[in-house]
């Protein structure tokens, strides 16, 4: 888990807020968006005090923030808004788990975006949304193409989303994140299922870290999932103006979509499980399979080399060794010793 | 599991009905039944648009389509009987896990289908229920019999069907598939006691791999199973006229039934790991027996070996080699080595 | 667990009771008892219609019926007490986990009486009981004497019995078969005790088994009776005029027995995974015990079994052989090194 | 588990006191105090009717009971006092779980006294308390002297207790109790440090037993007080007259202990199934020990073995065995395998 | 856990304020600050009576005592500012958990410090609060540094801190608290990293004291941190003018750390157990190794010592032994041999 530092704010007041996180010298990126149901405005500001404007205007408003390093810039839009210092300061520190809280005047809203980096790992990006009445601000650490749909939706004025307020606006956003997960959870599936495949044809050494990886994985994934459900409904609960009552229903439905991606990293973990019980089994299985191996081996020849021994001994006095076919005949009692065994270990199963 | 693959759907607004699951060409079936105490009429119509004079029809009406994978015909009947976009789309997305929502007008309920396929494995299929004040559509992924025994009750006026409203005859399709567990849970126990007499005579390592096959099967079930619970729980608890107060009985019968199936699968869950422990344990004992084995061969002829190592040695001067008895002393050593061997496992217990 | 096949009932309306168990032909016996605090009267009736005149008789009316198997007599009696469909199904159908149905004129109560079969196994009988405003009935699947004792209480005037009115026969019925229960959980805790010394005196392979099968029961046992608590408690916050003040508390006094059965059964299930826990360590010690009579034996005899080897070599040129005490001088050596052997046994703690 | 035999009350009504428990003879002791801010009366009673004028006579009157087998003398105190016959019976069956319950005119708490016995197992002892509004009676198996402090309190009027009600004693009882619960957690801890340190140093195959023995230990410690933090949180809960205000403060501050209490209990059951799995661990660490020992030596010795087996035949063409210098030979080659192996097994950190 | 001995508190009138913990001989530092928006004061006070003065003064004052050995001084402080007896006894008895409790007039708060001591084990010191209308006392075990940031915001005026109440000073004070613990979590977090890589690498079987060392010390930290949840939330839902509108909006963020906290811990137990179980599997890997290891000696070299073993033997008629080239030939077998076994031996992929 990529856990970011966070003892460089002790003592700092609260309300203070410190951008944790990767320092990045790109340039933060405004876009604004004005719709109803017949305008349409859409542009990117150069300056953060060109959205001081929009707080008023009729319509919906959604002003897009991508890149949050600029503490500055949130700190601006903060005041502009009327945005309570503690919203400021979650914000910018992107260590938030995924709630919602009511500042009566907006409601300030906190989810995760999950995905694969480079190296295959899972990792989260902050994605943080204030819901006034008539605007909807979203800030993401760095530019992403998650909402490129929602956009896309409101220039072509596909679907409902021009009719509805700003807490529709908002519910597609987080549709759109939750929409993302099912992404995430196909990818886990066909690790989940190489692994299993993997694990009985050819379990290495390496495979029980695999596992584990793919463990602490589905773990890191739950604890952005989990957390959501109660969001959602407690966004649903919530008895506010903020949400309208046409959009309670896709509230609900959003809940239905995590309910389905916890359930599923549910049966993940669970099929881990079943995998690490399957690999130790396996491991265990080996270990009996080369006690086998020495146990044939040793059975069948210690005795015969017993004999050996016996007749290897120099007592002057031993009829045997006169014998004319004395050699001959203990080859023979020794074949017979090798046939009996073998028959033994067919009984017991163990070929 | 199944998992059908969702993401086909990102991107898409919502309320934007995808049939998710294997494409089908078959024909769509709609059959109507109308009824109430006196009058009776069942018809299978050749397009959805006869559908429309049902509506507002006096006695109950109940519409069953089978096949959905014609988007068209169901977002017709939702246009016909004014059902919300999200309730069109989660029909013909058939992610959804068992849940009842509440739309004023109509409950739209969820449930789950199981069935094993040719290859017995549990698959399952995504029954929706629209329960509107005097009508219940029924959609179904592909023809089915497991609603005949209600069919047939109603053509012979069998119980009460008839004389009760909409609201029983959703009970009674609910009912219906929550009958037809029983016969997959039968199923489940005939093939864990099954496993139970094979794991205690006949462990192999193919044990392993059925148990934990059963193991997820017994989790697909419950997947299925635990949401009615809830799902019928709110139905009895809901406040609203679609339900009517002698239905109110019947539901906390199915009710109790499903506490039933979830208990029988709980009880599942745990036999099979049970069984776990059980093979586990076995496997540890035949290396306790692999080991015994080894041991008592090894025990009675290394010290032997031994002897008969000292007498081949080719020093000059040993008495013993002279001796008249000298081979026929060994060999009664011997003999008592290996009894006084005999004695000592025999008192461990090891034969 | 002898779970009683259901699919028979498959397709039939609710409300239709269909007998699930052994079939039995014995004659159905219903007996009758009134009473007030001065009268008194017993009788055996011959026909179920002689049950009628005491539906509305004064004092309490407690009607027995041993023996379910025949559906008609249970359905005259449901018809004539004005009991739901569904309440006779229920009586009838066995399969009922413990609970109270409140049908407004009456409560219908539903447990399990449990009883060691002739083969040592649990096994359970389902007793219905109908609690009106003043009557009882109550049906059970076979004779039984559980009830015995609170017969001779009414017969004798014993206790407070015949002072109070039918919800106090109905706690005392339920009383009789919770202290039942205590019965059974004795008998299970001298089977723990005996498998426990078992355990630590002579486990075999065969212990495994044991100590499943009485998880199992516990299991069974925990099934039973997990839902009385709940049932109990139900009825005592039942706002309902059957139930009357004084009886509450003992109400109250037997959910306590409830709470205390179902604490002894949680502790039973402690006690079997410790045993588990036992079993397997015991079994790994018994492996560990094998291989250190392995290596001990191998330990001292290899390295002997080598220098005999050694003298036993046929090169010309080795003066060891000729010496005049050679021999001794290598039984000597060897001694010393079985001695240092186990000397380092003795340090390691293996003997 | 020193679990009563239960039986021999089945058939009884309920109501009907049996002492459940060993028989004891010796005699019954009644104290009684009575005070308020200025009077105080302390006297031993040899008649349970003397107890009758204390009933209403002014001041708080505490009546304590030692020794309960003597069922007569309890009932007559429950006949004086109006006790319930519910509450008669179970303060002499002594296989309640701890509990309150609401009789209106009074309130009758069970509570469970802790104390190792000769063999340092843990056994426990019912002590009873009625609560009424201006006294309080208690009932203990046997004289104890958990109670001292609280008598030692009243008669040196030291601390608030004289001067607040029948509340404040019942409270100061009930906290003598809970204190006393911390030594034997401090016994506990004292077992569990010796184990501990053991487990590491010297584990042998009777450590296993302890270990359990000591996990049962800690179950029937918390068996004995998980209740009781039910217990006193309805007693804050409760809207009666009996509790006064003030009182309810130090109710409070003796919930907190017993959450102490609890507490400490599940942090002892984390450390023993921590040392459980330690012990598993260093058993598995053993044989592991045991393996590395035969491998080093087999792994030795054999390869040597075969080497003097070679020079050991007897064929007629061996040019070897004639060399002047073969036998020297032969034993450098076999010293260079054993520095060989030696080197091996050092990089494999075998040593 | 450095769990102090409770027992000598035993038997004393509760409310009885004893010093549980490392008798300290250090004198009592009192400081106080009073300050509102425009006016600030700091002292510190040579004696406790000096305190007494500011329990009326306008504007909020903050009394911090480091050290409570001296029971005499928490006594007078309790008195001055009436405060009940068992919050007296409380502060001074270290053995709290966190909790929150209202005495109407003031709020009475328990935290737990947890820093690092000399032998790098994690230990707690309690902190406790008062918060009244216009004051907050705190109560440490030993001078410390953690609020040392909010005194340094209240002398330069910095954030909100001058302008708001006493209930914004008593949130900073648990904020310094709580943001402490992010601290302690960072280290755990290294140690856990550091852990999981030497795992990988080098396992010992110190390694597994050490995972157990960890996981006790989560353990202690959860204790810490867990209770805290509520206290918050019961802050925050507590219905008393003590806590003022604005301050709530901060509490919610402190809870939400605590979360965080929370989060942080289970997610550490996870890890901890994913680790034993590596550290289990690597151990049973490594007796596989070296199984792996004896088997493939054993078996290449028994056979071979049979052979030689033959040829060993002194029959008189062994045609063998006197071939010209029977001693190359059975070299040459044997050379075969043991290909044919390393074939094998690649083929079970041992190497």
């Amino acid at each position: 888990m990529p856990a970011k530092r966070r003892t460089q704010k002790t003592g700092l007041p609260p309300g203070t807020p410190v951008y944790i996180g990767k320092e990045r010298t790109k340039k933060v990126k405004i876009t604004v968006m004005n719709y109803d149901e017949k305008n349409f405005l859409e542009k990117e500001l150069n300056k953060v005090e060109e959205c001081l404007p929009f707080k008023n205007k009729s319509g919906v408003t959604w002003i897009n923030i991508d890149g949050i390093h600029n503490v500055g810039i949130v700190e601006k839009i903060g005041k502009f808004f009327d945005l309570h210092p503690l919203t400021v300061e979650d914000i910018v520190n992107t260590n938030q788990r995924p709630k919602i809280e009511d500042f009566n005047d907006y409601d300030f809203i906190v989810l995760k975006m999950l995905y694969m980096n480079s190296k295959k790992n899972l990792v989260d990006e902050q994605v943080s949304l204030i819901l006034g009445k008539n605007f909807v601000i979203s800030f993401q650490e760095k530019e992403g193409d998650v909402f490129d749909y929602v956009r896309e939706r409101i220039r072509s004025s596909k679907g409902k989303i021009k009719s509805l307020g700003a807490d529709y606006l908002a519910y597609a956003l987080m549709d759109a994140i939750v929409d993302n997960y099912f992404a995430i959870l196909e990818r886990f599936e066909d690790s989940i299922e190489g692994l299993q495949e993997r694990l009985v044809k050819t379990p290495t050494r390496n495979t029980l870290q695999v596992i584990h990886h793919l463990k602490r994985e589905v773990g890191f994934l739950k604890k952005a999932v989990w957390p959501l459900r109660e969001v959602i409904a407690s966004l649903e609960k919530q008895e506010t103006p903020l949400i309208t009552k046409p959009t309670l229903f896709y509230l609900r439905d959003v809940y239905d979509h995590t309910i389905q991606v916890i359930d599923t990293t549910e049966a993940f973990k669970d099929s881990i499980s079943g995998m690490l019980d399957i690999y130790l089994s396996s491991v265990s299985n080996k270990t009996n399979q080369i006690m086998k191996v020495l146990t044939i081996i040793a059975t069948i020849f210690i005795p015969l080399t017993f004999i050996t021994g016996i007749y290897g001994m120099n007592f002057k006095y031993m009829p045997e060794l006169t014998w004319r076919y004395g050699y001959p005949i203990v080859l023979i009692i020794m074949a017979i010793v090798v046939i009996l065994m073998i028959v033994y270990f067919k009984k017991k199963k163990w070929f």
